[in-house]
This record gives C-alpha cells, sequence and structure tokens, in this order.
C-alpha cells in the first residue's frame, strides 16, 4: 500500500514517520527549503531527529509525481487567517486540486487541516470532484481526522493522544480507524465529519477564552495593585479551577481558530458575542503592555528612548515557532515610539526571522556583552529562567531597575528584594 | 474556648459541625426556621445528617446573646445582588454590627462570605471598629478564608478541600491557619486578604465563562444543525480539554460572583469586557430556550397552548437548593404567553417554592396521572434519568411527540428511535 502525505510541517512530518513503520511514504511539500532539509534528516521544528526522519521507505519530495498511485492521501496543509482575520483556504484549495490529479478509483483522502464545520464535504470535496471527474463515495472516500499537535509538548504526541475520526461512510469509517489504529494509544470516532470539524474547532477557542478570562483578571487586579500571579496560585488550590496564565497568544492555533469559527458562525446570521470577546481581548494585549511599559518607565522619570533587553521572540516557551508570535506587535509598537531593544532568543532560527521579519535575533549567551536600561522577560524559554540575581549584572551602572516580568516568572518579594520596579502581568 | 458562628446555612452548618469535635460552638442565623429546623436535628439542605447535628456542644440559636463572650466569629452570612446586579451587602453589613455588639479584646473575626476584593478591610473592619470602640490590630484581629461549599458534592467536603487563609498580619494568620488545620485536609496561606477574596471571587467567574462558552457554541451547533452534545463529548477526548455542559446557570454563587468583581472593578474605572460578555449570554439562555421551544412547536403545527411536563426546579442536579434558579424565568415566559404546565421536583420543598415563588411542585411519583403534550427535561435530576421509553407513556394520545432535552440526557440517536421531535442545548 502506497501512503502519500500533502505538507511535510508540523503535523505532516509525525504522521509521516509514523506510518512509515507500516508502509511505503511518500510526504509531499511545495516548500523546497523544508523538504532538503528533511532529505538530509533534519527538522527546524525540532519535533524528530535524524534517526526517525532518515528512513528507506520514507520519502521527501517537492515534485507531486511522488504522488501518483497513491492509495490513500492525507492533507496537512496549514489552515491559516488572512489580513481580514477571514480564513484563508488557498492552501486546502491547492493541495485538494493536486491530489485530484493523482487520485484512482478506490483512494482515501484523509484531511488533517483544522477547519470550520462543514468545510471538508462543502469546500474540499467538490474540488477534488471537479477536477477529478471522479465521484466521492462512490469513486474515493474521505475522512476527516483533527490533527492535535502541540508544539514543544513532549507527552501528547502522535503516539500518546487519543485521535478523532470520521468519515464520509461507514466502511472508510472502519478503514480510517484501522488506519489510526496502528499509530495512536486510541480512537474516537464520531457519527458524521462535520461533528469531528466542530470538536477539532472549539478545543482552542476554549483555550483562548481562558486565556483572555485571565488576561482581563490582569487587567483588573493591576489596577486594585493585587499581584495576578498570587490570586492564580491561590484558586489553583481548588479542584476545578483551571490554572491559565495571562500572556500574549500567538501561534498557528490558539489565535486563529476561534475566527474559523465565527466565520461559519456569521455566514448563517450569527455574530459570536463571547468567542470574539475573548479573541478582541487578547488581540490587545500588545498594546496594553506596551502601555504598561510606558507607564512605569514614566513613573520612574525615565526619558523614553531607553535600550531594552527584549527575552524571547517565539510565540511559546522552548520551541523555534514563530507564527503569529505577538512580539513582534510589541515591537512594532516600541519602534514606533522610538524605543531601541535588542532580542536574545537561542530557539529561534535567526535567519529565518532575519528573512521573514527582517529583525536581528540575539543568542542569549551573547546577553553579558552588552547594557541595557530595562528587561522585557517575553518568552518563559528555559533559560531565561535564572535566578533573578542574575539578571541584576546588566544593571550595575544604572539607578533604577526596571523589570516587565510578562510571564510572570519571578515572585513579587524576589522582584522586590532585588530592588527592582517592575511590572508583571 | 468559645467558637461562634454567624449564618446557619450552607457554608454556617458544615463549619459548626466540624469545629464542635474540638470546641464549644454556638451558631446564630436570623432565620428562626432554620433554627428550629436545626435544633430538630434536621438540615433541609441535605448536607447533614441527625447524628452530625445533633450534639451537646453545639448550639443553635436566634437569640444574638449567645455569641456573647466568644473568642472567635466566624461570619459566614450570604452575600447576594440586588435588582441592579450589584453587591448586597446588607447581611455583611448586619453580622459586622452584631459581632460589633459582643466582640471582645483579643477576639478573632473570621469573614467567610464571598465578596469583592477589599472588601472585608475597606468595608466590614470599619462597621466592626466603629459600632465596638475597638481597632482591627490592636484590640482585635480579622481573617478571611473563603467558603469553597459545593452544594450536592460528597466529595469535596469541608473536610476533603483545600481552605485558603488570610489575615490582617503574620500573628493572626498563624492563629487561622491552626485552626482550620483541625477541620481541613490541608491549608493554603496567601499574603494578604485581598488575595484571597480575589482567588475566591475568580473562581466561580471562571466557570460562569466557561458554560457561557459551550452555550455560544450550542447556539452556533443548532444553527449548523450539529449536535452540540456529541461535539463536546469528542472534543472532550483531548487532553486538555475542559468538558462543560450548556444549560442554565443559577445558585447562589455562579451566577452572582461575576457581579461583585464587575462590581469593583467598575469602581476603579474599568468596565469588564470578557466576565460581563458571559453573564449576559448565560442571562439570556431562559429566553432563548422558550424561542427555541415555541419554534419547534410552529415546526410541528402545534397550537401554543399546550399543556408542559416540567422536569426539575431547583438550580442544580439532584439538590433541594432553589436560589436564583433559572428554571423560573423560563416560566415566566411560558406563563406570559399562555402555556400551560404542571413541574415536578421530588428534591425541592413543595412548601417553600409555594411560599417564596407561588408556584406549584409535583412530585416525580405522581407523573403518571397525567396527560401532556409535551416534556421539559429541565433538571437533570437523577429519578429522571430513566430510559427514553419510559417518557414515551405520557403520549399514548398525542399524534407528535416533542422533547425539549435541555440538559442533554439522552443521545440524538435514542430521542429519533422513539419518534420524538426533540430540540437539545
Amino acid at each position: 500500500m502506497k501512503l502519500s502525505i500533502i505538507g511535510a510541517g508540523y503535523v505532516g512530518l509525525p504522521l509521516a514517520i509514523a506510518f512509515s513503520k507500516f508502509f511505503n511514504v511518500y510526504c509531499f511539500d511545495v516548500n523546497l527549503k523544508r523538504i532538503k532539509e528533511l532529505q538530509s534528516g533534519n527538522d527546524l521544528n525540532n519535533q524528530h531527529n535524524k534517526n526517525e526522519i532518515k528512513k528507506k521507505n520514507l520519502i521527501f519530495s517537492g515534485d507531486s509525481v511522488i504522488l501518483e498511485n497513491s492509495d490513500i492521501f492525507i492533507i496537512t496543509v496549514p489552515t491559516p487567517i488572512n489580513k481580514n482575520n477571514q480564513p484563508d483556504l488557498s492552501m486546502l484549495k491547492s493541495a485538494s486540486s493536486l491530489v485530484a490529479k493523482y487520485i484512482k478509483k478506490n483512494s482515501l483522502v484523509i484531511y488533517e487541516s483544522t477547519t470550520y464545520p462543514g468545510c471538508t464535504n462543502d469546500y474540499c470535496v467538490p474540488i477534488i470532484e471537479k477536477h477529478s471527474n471522479l465521484k466521492c463515495g462512490k469513486d474515493f472516500d474521505v475522512a476527516y481526522s483533527p490533527e492535535r499537535v502541540n508544539p514543544g509538548d513532549k507527552v501528547n504526541t502522535l503516539k500518546n493522544i487519543t485521535k478523532i475520526v470520521s468519515a464520509n461512510n461507514c466502511k472508510t469509517l472502519m478503514r480510517v480507524k484501522k488506519l489510526y489504529n496502528l499509530i495512536c494509544k486510541s480512537i474516537y470516532q464520531t457519527t458524521s465529519i462535520k461533528v469531528a470539524e466542530s470538536a477539532k474547532i472549539i478545543e482552542n477557542t476554549q483555550r483562548d477564552l481562558n486565556i483572555a478570562l485571565v488576561n482581563e483578571f490582569s487587567l483588573i487586579f493591576n489596577k486594585l495593585k493585587i499581584s495576578t500571579n498570587e490570586v492564580l496560585k491561590a484558586a489553583a488550590t481548588k479542584w476545578n479551577f483551571h490554572y491559565y496564565r495571562p500572556g500574549l497568544v500567538g501561534g498557528h492555533c490558539i489565535s486563529v481558530d476561534p475566527y474559523y469559527l465565527s466565520f461559519e458562525a456569521k455566514r448563517n446570521n450569527y455574530l459570536p458575542k463571547i468567542i470574539l470577546s475573548g479573541r478582541k481581548f487578547n488581540e490587545n494585549m500588545p498594546k496594553y503592555i506596551f502601555k504598561q511599559i510606558k507607564l512605569l518607565l514614566k513613573k520612574n522619570k525615565i526619558k523614553k528612548k531607553i535600550d531594552l533587553c527584549i527575552l524571547g521572540f517565539s510565540f511559546k516557551e522552548n520551541i523555534p515557532d514563530i507564527r503569529n508570535t505577538k512580539i513582534l506587535n510589541l515591537i512594532k509598537l516600541l519602534e514606533n515610539e522610538g524605543f531601541k531593544y535588542k532580542i536574545f532568543d537561542s530557539f529561534v532560527s535567526k535567519k529565518e526571522v532575519q528573512k521573514i521579519y527582517n529583525i536581528k535575533i540575539y543568542d542569549f549567551n551573547e546577553i553579558e556583552k552588552f547594557k541595557f536600561d530595562a528587561i522585557v522577560l517575553a518568552v518563559s524559554h528555559k533559560n531565561f529562567k535564572k535566578k533573578i540575581s542574575f539578571y541584576n549584572k546588566f544593571y550595575k551602572n544604572l539607578s533604577k531597575k526596571i523589570f516587565f516580568d510578562l510571564k510572570n516568572v519571578y515572585s513579587a518579594e524576589d522582584l522586590t528584594k532585588n530592588n527592582f520596579k517592575y511590572f508583571q502581568l
């Protein structure tokens, strides 16, 4: 049996590796840099090592001809949003067209990309049918199994999770169930593709809203001069409290998925209130943090154009993923008002950040070469979690020491003891 | 040592019983009916049995003179909201005045009532000081230990939970810690009373918002003709999904606490966006359900004034608690449009409901005596969770069978198989 995967990113690669234990797997991506990287056994996303990637029956290619004669196609392309926060389905469209070109009788097409309820049947299948002249349910079958990749998480990996599967009919459902049973700990089948699409889209929406809520708590408690950090820790001693931390919400999922659900709700004449209030709130956090930075500096009579040491650039701790990082929004605001800064991050690819954003990233090891006026701890990478005394070094020549601890890494007590003026979320 | 408790309700009674193992406990309440009930060993809240209540060193009284010479006062009075959704602190005020009358040097006053951050020190302590002519911190001390009572929950009882404690100074903190250590599994101390007040108020606010979110999901999926029930079950197979169910949010805590936090935020010039969007959404659910009831009846060409069988009246399953039950709002809407109905609930006190709301409640055992046109399953009391075939009985003479399963007790499959036209949240 021949299995092909379209998209060799965070979702496609783990699938390719897992299935290559059982089948010949052909992995296609339009990103030739990524294909080259994988061909030489390197995964710059840090998910897999060379031993896992370099396998005889696992082929990576940027030439779609490798898809020929596949029995199963798995589509794992990104589903981002455009500038108007609308679903950008262009990659789903081109992947579907591509599959149509190579699909044959009795092929199975499985979508793993996150999308709005109804998208697979109403948007994707017609594309395949149109370009292949084959009929879904008669000539080929379709299934949907939402990815649950959590970048940086070494526990909840493909192997260890419950995988949702759904399909266009019972026979296909059994087929796809059997398939994923080979590589996942447990399988959960839904009665329809729509239900599986919906289940996926609400998971991150819930997470987004819960972070928005603690962000609102943080705003309120800041006004009341109460440590949000301490409040959350205390509340977390209740058996059913969910311990979310305030902060910037970036990445490819949490900050995107709510817009997909909203899109489909609006098309059905419902304007979401809760979901969008959370999304709007989180989108506004860089601005709020920027205001707090200016406020604390003003309070301490520090002139505007100081040198900031910004710690962290990726959207999440301990990973190189820079998709939708909200540090970028914060930096733009700072730049516009003439702040100087250097960004340190040993996880992200300096080349990539330079190329995409035209921003220079320094390695954390270089930090002692420079002098700064204030520190912004923006991402809690493990190498930033030093004893607070470590950060004293940069302040030798500074009368007022300012620390913006956006990840609440330090206790208020620690910061005060070390004579820092500080802001925490 | 003499310990007194002001308020013999859901919070006061468990405390009184627990502390009576160690001290002479005097429990005061202005509700003489409740006092009589407890004196005869009965707890209509179903939290405790006669053996626990009837103890030599546990005295219940409606005469405040029993508070005389107390070393420790614990205030557990309700903190509801008024008609404008503002904190109603009247009971906190009268309890504080009462304590002021009996307080002596070195007394400790502990508040357990849920309230907004800052209330204990800014509102309560001044009342005691004014009426007692004693000074807090010098003549007497104050502590705050938020109650975590979960009506109907037999697992997370006072004995089993982590209890937050806070106080006006270190010495008092040690004193109150030692005290609660006698009766609770573990103790968590906060650095200030404000932090403890905040921790309590956010717990239920988080719960309220999460229910509002699934309520919004339910509205959206209803429009998309997708079963919310199935979607939530599927999503719950993810390791970090929080499985909340859509529904009416009543009771004394979840539907009230967000207003307390909003009150203090507004006083500090911040208008909550997330919190209030959730609250507003949940407040609107009776109206939404009412509309769906009318819609389904209209679809099935059933004339308006049909006879509804409403199952459940309490705000939560398997308890008699009728505080802020939203079934009431639903009933008012139905009444206004001329619907007839009978309500069945074997948990609530029929007398109390008649007295407070002027509504007749029937026992579930009587249900087979009557004929109805449609069923509204509003509270998932255990005795309502029959096999779906049970409900067929009431429809013998009815051509179209309608089931409003507001608690998603049944699967869509079950309802369909039994020929019910149904609406589920």
